[in-house]
């Protein structure tokens, strides 16, 4: 199996990165993997720890109908460029979190997506240097408001509620080309989602590079690479699974946003 | 006159916030004001430091057609709701420091805008509670790429490009509600944008509380609230300048963005 990086918090609220060893123990790094960390003498054992996000992007850059499935699904077309959108620091939450249903929103939907995870500085890239700054890959659910997306017309609400982007459970630093996308509604067998990586319409090298000519993207910075066909509604009390072969399986609960609560 | 906070870089590349004294020298803070921040011994004299943007906000939420004449000028209504975007923490320039006009645009726009500055963690605030989590004013230009703004619908791209955030020089704490914000362009006395803080449709502690609704604002995180009426293209060359009444100018040179530079 791979080798999956983890960022993690200790019960005194310590937050590292760290390998995850198929005994779950986490050996801990003195620094982001991206940044050279080198494992420590620190081991924490499974039930010291909490699984926290891979990483702690400074931005989240997100692409819309990435995939000609789904855009058709949407009633659109294909961008003939990528068409870009943020998703806030505050909307990542860790596998196994809650992903609040919002009070404003009556159409909340899923949206399994490949993320992938910048190693370092790219600016003004071509795609062949854009691949050198992808250092591995993890799964993101692109949670989405979509009755609040039709009408406000710029997405920034829709998709940057607190907690709408769950992102994880680790990263792993290669993936297959082929590799296969699906996404699970509660108990269902029957994926929702199911498409390989390969069916994007812009690469994530493609992307990187045509991002790194608009914005510096850092170490940690996270790109979300857009969703297939077969989105849809979420309901309170529902269950959401994001799997990608050679990665894992990014799994929340939809809990309702309490109104006022802090 | 008003205390000012700043944020400098020493020539060793250390980065402090200060209190920057008439003499124009820089008492250093052991912390960002907004987290209780004390006075230290150390004291920057004016040839030892350069002058940062004034935070560093993990996310830049702005408002778009807050003015009813600016969206007047832009063939639009002054929307029901705040009408959210974002801009990325790398679009964020000193006060002095160049705007890149990048190679994608032909058509870049300055936008004066008041910008709030985020004291505590603010989720789900009412108006009266809003206030309280606004610890400061400072000024930003929203630099926009009009032609992109039109072409790609969201507006990421358009408003996102590096340098596209100039912001500061300096944050005061208190701001008359009738301070007049004017924006000028080259040696002209006469201002191309010229309107007071209290022309605004939705008021920053609207602004506030609405964002909070929808996700965590954080300590350092910038709200901007909107540009008047008068925006206008820039040229390589050009300096524009925004002044609001209280807090200071804020001051850019336009350059070419070299492509493929490093």
């Amino acid at each position: 199996m791979a080798q999956r990086y983890v960022r993690v918090q200790n019960q005194e609220g310590q937050i590292y990165y760290g390998l995850l060893q198929l005994s779950l123990t986490v050996q801990v790094l003195d620094a982001p993997p991206w940044l050279q960390g080198q494992p420590t003498d620190l081991i924490l054992e499974p039930d010291n720890y909490q699984i926290l996000a891979p990483c702690a992007p400074s931005k989240i850059v997100a692409v819309g109908k990435n995939y000609a499935d789904h855009a058709a699904e949407m009633e659109s077309e294909v961008p003939i460029e990528p068409l870009l959108f943020f998703k806030p620091p505050t909307s990542v939450i860790a596998s196994l979190a809650e992903i609040q249903y919002p009070y404003q929103s009556q159409r909340v939907d899923y949206e399994g997506e490949l993320a992938l995870v910048i190693g370092d500085r790219a600016i003004d890239c071509t795609a062949e240097e854009a691949q050198t700054k992808i250092w591995g890959y993890t799964i993101a659910n692109d949670v989405t408001a979509r009755d609040l997306q039709r009408k406000d017309g710029q997405w920034t609400r829709a998709k940057g509620f607190d907690t709408f982007c769950p992102l994880g459970p680790w990263i792993v630093r290669e993936l297959s080309p082929g590799a296969r996308l699906q996404t699970f509604l509660n108990e269902s067998a029957t994926p929702v989602q199911s498409a390989t990586i390969d069916q994007m319409v812009f690469s994530p090298d493609f992307l990187v590079s045509y991002i790194s000519k608009i914005m510096t993207l850092l170490p940690g910075d996270v790109v979300l690479t857009g969703t297939p066909v077969g989105v849809g509604a979420l309901t309170i009390g529902d269950r959401i699974r994001v799997e990608i072969e050679g990665i894992g399986r990014l799994e929340n609960k939809v809990v309702a946003r309490e109104k006022l609560a802090r």
